[in-house]
This record gives structure tokens, sequence and C-alpha cells, in this order.
């Protein structure tokens, strides 16, 4: 079992009631700005800040190959794990072009990626060079998830250091979909069948291997339910761990986590299975069309905001989420109350 | 019958075929960033651009009293109109706050409210100190109703000539759920009471009223249900008119109509029942609480991006959407190919 102990401090409700209260002398009708107002009371009750903002975003972008991969589960080659850590470093890829529109801090970090990359905006934090393919041997040793977690703990902290109040964690890995519904079956106890999708485009035939290698997988692997780093090291993947750090080093700092799609909900559930108050900082940006991502969703509790039809990763819908939630913020910043704007309260 | 013609050109179908071709080969799986995908695509079809732009956003707030609300429909007194434009005008409205996150033109235009309102900033197309009480005369006559739809289309006109290149149409005026409920009554041919709603906050036995109060003026001013025109001039009122213009001069000019709640709903119905076409230039930006706009949605033939549980109007629903639509544009201009990129298709 993992013997680090993370400090969350807990949700301040008072501020989140004093904040309601506000938000019902603000110049509308009351409740009429909905998922905003649940939005930024939440917000407030984890920062401790009756005026709480998120106008420096981070996003940190994790990639690991899968070795995995070597079965057949995935629509891309292996090698598309390096060439997009490329285009990340390049500015071209869906992640930089939302983040460059939010006015995002963004970091690619190579926690796993199966060859070498140089590149001066790249940080490097491999563990190893991918994960063994866990239809045959565990994915890592337990030693080695446990190193990245703290990699993405590390990462996590780095970006709070630079100023950051808010961080959307996202991630790239031809075969990530495949660790993540083996992680989740663990964690759910669904059948494997009810979790799995298409991926990033795999057919109706693949998609019957994938859950098969899955569930022969999971059955030769023994993952301890219990244990999110046993689970991590037989089936998981290392830029998973690096989201599931990142995130604990977010709750620590009251900082907001924006969760983004399947594989950012997985970690997320693998955070929560090692410090449970690490979901009162996360906000569900998105629902996926993963099938896995609902079910992973509702383990976390949480209702996500948008429903676009997304399933790429990189925590592209957090990003695309994340303006709605600069918006609950502004709302309570910027409103008149009735009495400031001289305005009749209801008859 | 209305005797005005408007020009509203085709949607450019080869257009959005073209863009979609393109977005297949931008570095993501097919299809993987769902509704913006399509967002796209359609707003090229509409400005027959192959990377159409929406960084101009333009948000006019039409604002006009009620007669009705003497009837005891609304939670708030009539006078709050006045007090809300005062508040546009001084910056303090959710309107104000979500044009400036978007950086949009926005402008608050007089087109009937009750008093007399002095501003440098307000613009005055003033048509009558608000509608007549339309449960016991018509609110307004078949010349004022075109005046509106007039006054609401050169509005549209100047603030695209003021280089706007997207349009959200507002609203305030108390009462004005009781007038979009009697056209859409009329336009859907349903059952009032399954239209109305709550509004700003009545209670349910208010509510109840509010039907009744419907159900009379509808039957005692018979509005003709092909005629629009007659609809409003017997049920309608000022601001839902100008922003039915203003939406006409929008698709004439190929500028998307980024559709609010459901006032802007009802005004949207309108303009489809003045030029079909018109429709082909909607975007529909989110589902707010209101019952009636479910069915004003599905009527106008869209889907919404999104369910945010709003009830306020003014247009902010639309403009806090705005950001989504923006990110599909980005995506499409900003994001590298495969090829561009370097980067191994499926296998």
């Amino acid at each position: 079992m993992n013997q680090q102990v993370y400090s969350i401090p807990k949700l301040n409700k008072e501020m989140g009631k004093q904040v309601n209260e506000y938000i019902n002398t603000l110049t509308k009708p009351i409740g009429s700005l909905g998922k905003l107002e649940e939005l930024v009371i939440n917000l407030a009750e984890m920062k401790n800040e009756a005026f709480p903002s998120v106008n420096v975003p981070g996003v940190l972008v994790f990639a690991g190959d899968h070795g995995i991969t070597a079965e057949g589960v995935s629509a891309y080659p292996q090698a598309v794990t390096e060439q997009m850590v490329l285009n990340f470093l390049n500015g071209g890829a869906a992640i930089n072009v939302f983040s460059r529109q939010i006015g995002a801090l963004l970091e690619i970090i190579d926690i796993g990626v199966a060859t070498d990359i140089e590149h001066t905006s790249l940080v490097n934090k491999k563990i190893r060079y991918g994960t063994a393919n866990f239809y045959q041997e565990d994915a890592m040793t337990f030693a080695e998830a446990e190193e990245a977690i703290e990699a993405g703990y590390s990462q996590g902290l780095e970006m709070i250091k630079r100023g950051v109040n808010c961080l959307i964690l996202g991630e790239m890995g031809i075969g990530n979909t495949t660790a993540s519904s083996a992680i989740l079956a663990v964690l759910s106890n669904k059948e494997v069948h009810s979790l799995v999708g298409h991926g990033t485009g795999i057919s109706s035939e693949q998609l019957l291997h994938k859950v098969k290698v899955i569930n022969q997988a999971i059955l030769h692997r023994k993952p301890n339910t219990h244990d999110p780093i046993d689970i991590l090291a037989k089936v998981g993947g290392f830029e998973i761990a690096g989201m599931t750090g990142a995130m604990l080093a977010a709750a620590e700092n009251r900082i907001p986590i924006f969760v983004d799609g399947f594989i950012s909900t997985t970690a997320a559930l693998l955070a929560k299975s090692i410090a449970i108050n690490v979901v009162d900082y996360m906000i569900m940006t998105h629902q996926s069309v993963e099938p896995g991502h609902e079910i992973a969703i509702s383990l976390l509790g949480k209702k996500p905001i948008l429903d676009l039809g997304f399933r790429l990763g990189e925590g592209t819908g957090a990003a695309v989420a994340y303006p709605i939630i600069q918006s609950a913020t502004l709302m309570l910043k910027e409103m008149a109350t009735f009495s400031s704007a001289g305005i009749s309260n209801k008859n």
C-alpha cells in the first residue's frame, strides 16, 4: 500500500454559504444563472475566497507509451505518441490551440514515452521507455508507479508555484484508453464490455478484441481493487499516474482541478482512491462519448458541464469548458447588486 | 401580411464539405471534437469562407415594456425594465460582464420602454411607451409591429457595419415571457400550460393565473397563425420584434446569429415565419429551463450547445456559449495537419 499521506484541506462550506447569499443580491432573478452559480460557490469553498478567481489556468500534458499496443488494441501506431508530443511542442495540436485561447500556461511532460525526444520546452520526467505489455506482465513495478505519481505531484507543485490558480490535466499515450478501461473495470467492478469504446477509432471487431485483451489481462495480473498503486502497476500507464499525482498536489493547495475526459477521469478515480478528499477539488468539465466515461464520472460523484461529443483527450474538453467556469467567477466579481444599482426587488 | 421581402443567401454547402474534408486532416482522430466540428462546418457554410471567424461578436439588447404586466403575470414590477436598462448602461448586469469577457460590442436599444431614459450610450428607437395590455386590446398596431421589426433590422445593419462578424440578440422587458408564451402558443398550436414557466420567479398560483391570462388573450385577440406581424401586433412586444428584425438583417449579410433563451428563440421563430431561410444562419446556444424553450427550439429545428439551467435572457446564454463557438473556429484555423506535423495516420 501507498505510504504517502496527502493533507487535503476541507472545503470551506461557510464561505460557500456566504457567496450563495451574495449571489442572491446580484441584479438577476434568484437562481437564474443555474450552473454558473453552483460553480462559483464551489470554487469559493475550494479556494476559501469570497471572490475566487481562475484567471491563470495551467495545463499539464503527460505523455507515455503503452506496451499493450503490441496486442493491436489501438487505431494508431505507437510512434504517434512521440509524433504528437512533437506536435504539442510545436504548438499544432488541439490542446495548444485551446490553451492559447484561454491564456493558459501549458507544459508537456515526457513521463514514459518509448523514445528519446530532444526539445528545450519538453519536461523530461521519464520513468521508463513505455510500460510493459500488461497482457503478458505487469505494466510497471510498484516502485515505478509510486515514482510516476511523485513525478506528477512535483510537476503539479511547480506549476502552482508559477502562479496558476486552477489546473487542467491532459494526456497523450497511444493505447491509454485500454489501460484506463482496465483500471476502471477494476475500480468499478463493471463488465469490461460496458466500459470499452472505439477509442481513437478502432473497428467493432477490434473492439471485441480489446475487451478480450483487457479481460484476460485483469484475470492474469489480479490487481488489488483496494490499492490504487497496485492497479497502476499492473494495468496502468505512466501518464495516468502523473495526472493522479498532479491532482493530489492541486488539492493540497486548494487549486481547483478541471477534469477532462475518460483517461483524466480514470486518473481522478485513482487519486480519489489514494485520498478521498481530492474529489472536493474537482470540477467535471465534460462528458465524452467513450462509454466508460459516464460510469467513471458517476463513481467520482460529479456532473459534467458540457456534452459536446468529444473523444480526444489532451485536456481539450476541460480547456473548452474553461471559459464557462471563468464566466461564473466574473459574474460574482463584476455584477451589480440590486441595492448598488437601485433596482426594485420582487413584488 | 408583411410586404417586406428579405433576400437571404443560400448556405454554401460545398464550402461546408470542403471544410469537413480539411478537418479530417487535422492532428486528431476523425470526429473527435464532435460538436465543434459541426459548428465550424456550419459557420463556413453561412459565411462562405474556408476559415470562418467570429472574433468580433456584437450584442444588441432591445428593451421594451409590456402592458400585460397590469394583469399580475410577473415577479417584478414594470419599473424594473427601466432600472435594468440603466444597469446595462452602467455596466453592472450579467450581459455586461459576459460581453466584456468575450470582447463583444454591446449596444442597448430602447425600443419601447414605458418611460424616458436619458443616457448618451442608449440608442433611442422607441416605437411607443410600452405595449398595450393585450388581455384587453392589441399589444400594438400592425404598423407599429412593422416599424419595430424595421428598427431592429436597421440596428442589426448598423452593428454589422461596425465590423461584427456574429450577432447575439438579447432583451429586457418585464412581462416578456408572457408575450413570448402567447406567441409560441399561436405558432406551435400547443396548450399554453405546457409552455408557460415561472419566468423570473412567480409562484405556482401566479403561474396558473398567467396561463389563464394568455389563454383568454389569445381567444380575444385571435392572432393569425400564418401572419407573424399580426401575431406580434396582437400579443407581442417591441423588443421581440426588434430582435426579429435584427436576425433578418444578420441572415441577409451572412452573419451567424447566436440564439439565446426563450424570448430570443420566440423572436427567431417569428423571423422564420417571415423568411424561412433565416434559420440557416442561426446557432442555438443553450437550453433554458423555461418549459416553452424546448418546444421553441424544436420548432426551429436546432439543437442547443449548452444546458446550464439558465433563465435570465439579456443574451447571457449566448454570450456564455460564445467561447465554444470561437474554439471551433480556432481549431480549424490553428491546428496542424497530419502531413504538416509529420504524423502517422491510422494503421
